[in-house]
């Protein structure tokens, strides 16, 4: 019986990340699921044992008690306050939030099971994006780091601190910087999802053309299918190197207008995009594209979604 | 009229700036000054107007509501937890707590006096000092950095932070990376006060010999004494620039053990040195000294107390 720990489980990527340790076919696993409330509509009956419970991962006394307890042999760690644009309107409640969490862990883990291998989430926000253009090369584990929202630099205070959880007490931590992601099921508050709400509203009033409210289209990032990104992550935690940090990403770049356009087009639809002022965030770079390599050289991950199926499936068209 | 506000002022540092500021024979400055609890000895009179309150800086409102009536010109901020040795029982408590407290003074600066310039108290224990001896050229601002003890991570990421505020949201910060420092006052948790404390205790009990419980007294440090430590400080809030990092430090190393015979020769004291397994630290370097040479080059500062001057003030000998 192998015992997972999985904390934000309630989010959108928990969500897929269990439904993925369902199909793997190991009916020997044993999951505890933790996020900050319950989620809005029930968790699905999974082929294994599963408890979901209610805990701020702040409140370190309730978390103690939670993993004294189950003991577990994997934890993946997925909670945090993942919005930039959140991050900006109260820097010191995301620092310290993201920062506070991975600390109470990581101390958890040390104090009462201190064999549990970990997978810390983190964000490719950390990378020094700055003056990235079409012919830069991929962002790679070993480019600078430099942060330039509230969000990126709790993610890189949280690499301090797995760094040194790993050198110091010997923690078995292996760490993602994770890109962009989408799926099915992502909340509205990010760009794609928000998207693809926009020009179902569209569909379903019966427009011809979509009158779409944005942010910079212009921007190029590098985005996943989440499911691939759930699959990335449970390889990392099978094979990923302790200490080390593992860019998850696809390796190619599309712009935020190419993706509107392509979803449009699956629900034959004209654009008309209007630029949101309240959408555009401070320092937002230019170019963000990983390169996935030394995920897939140590771990055999490969995507199997293109980004038109991804859409597809948000859309639910074939 | 100049209005300073100085965040653990009722340390062994706090109380020796208060002092000079008060030699600096300018009347026209008002001091607001903060620690977690009253001093255990009562503040001077001090030739300025001088205000104390009692206020845990983790509590985000109360700082707020002292820092938007006063609105201060300066801030020092000397607060945190200082010791290593205490930074190993508890390593999310003072990594929360140092990096908690600086997020906290920072955001309330850029709500309510975002004009205000800071001088930011940070540490050389985020330098990189593994494998370093006698050989190796002082540490400079630009030499690399790797935290090896808790405390060292949690100014390691308050480092992280300043940059931050300094490069996004426009704050006046200067930080320093202070090196050890001694001085009379200092509490006997601290090395050079503990060595004095157990001399002065053989001496007074009519001792030719003083039996001192001790760590490795091989390691070599460079010590200032703490008086020469806030005059950097306070030229480092005239003269630094912000965003930078400055080295507070003599520039001269010093093994423990030779501090240990200074001070005995002082009392005319023989000296017998027993390791106390308690007081060895993890990780503790062999070397650390650095250079001066940023601070002196761009405020003039130069220390003016030698070390055993230093040690004649603590045991109060002449």
């Amino acid at each position: 019986m192998t015992k997972y720990l999985i904390t934000g489980a309630g989010g959108f990527v928990g969500c897929l990340l269990l439904n993925h340790l369902g199909t793997r076919n190991e009916p020997k696993i044993e999951v505890l699921a933790l996020d900050v409330r319950s989620p809005r509509t029930a968790f699905p009956a999974f082929p294994f044992s599963f408890r979901f419970e209610a805990i701020n991962l702040q409140d370190k006394e309730r978390l103690e008690t939670a993993v004294a307890t189950f003991k577990p042999d994997m934890l993946i760690h997925l909670a945090a306050m993942s919005s930039v644009a959140a991050s900006w309107e109260d820097p010191t409640g995301c620092i310290s939030n993201n920062t506070q969490i991975i600390l109470n862990v990581l101390e958890t883990v040390r104090l009462y099971c201190p064999r549990c291998r970990i997978l810390a989430v983190g964000s490719a926000e950390v990378y020094n994006t700055g003056g990235r253009d079409e012919h830069s090369p991929p962002l790679v584990e070993t480019s600078p780091l430099h942060s330039v929202n509230p969000y990126a630099l709790g993610r890189q205070a949280q690499e301090l601190i797995v760094k040194f959880y790993v050198e110091q007490f010997g923690l078995d931590i292996v760490s993602t910087r994770s890109f962009s992601h989408t799926g099915p099921g992502q909340g509205g508050h990010f760009a794609v999802a928000a998207f693809v709400q926009q020009l179902l509203n569209a569909k379903n009033s019966g427009e011809k053309t979509a009158v779409l409210k944005t942010g910079n289209t212009d921007l190029v990032r590098d985005f996943s299918d989440a499911r691939d990104v759930v699959r990335a992550y449970d390889l990392l935690l099978l094979k990923g190197k302790s200490g080390e940090f593992y860019n998850v990403c696809s390796g190619r770049g599309v712009s935020l207008r190419k993706i509107i356009e392509t979803a449009a087009g699956l629900l034959d639809l004209q654009t008309v995009i209007t630029v949101d002022p309240a959408r555009l965030r401070p320092n937002d770079p230019n170019y963000i594209i990983g390169s996935p390599e030394k995920l897939r050289t140590q771990t055999g991950w490969t995507a199997t979604y293109l980004l038109e199926q991804t859409l597809r499936d948000m859309l639910a068209v074939r």
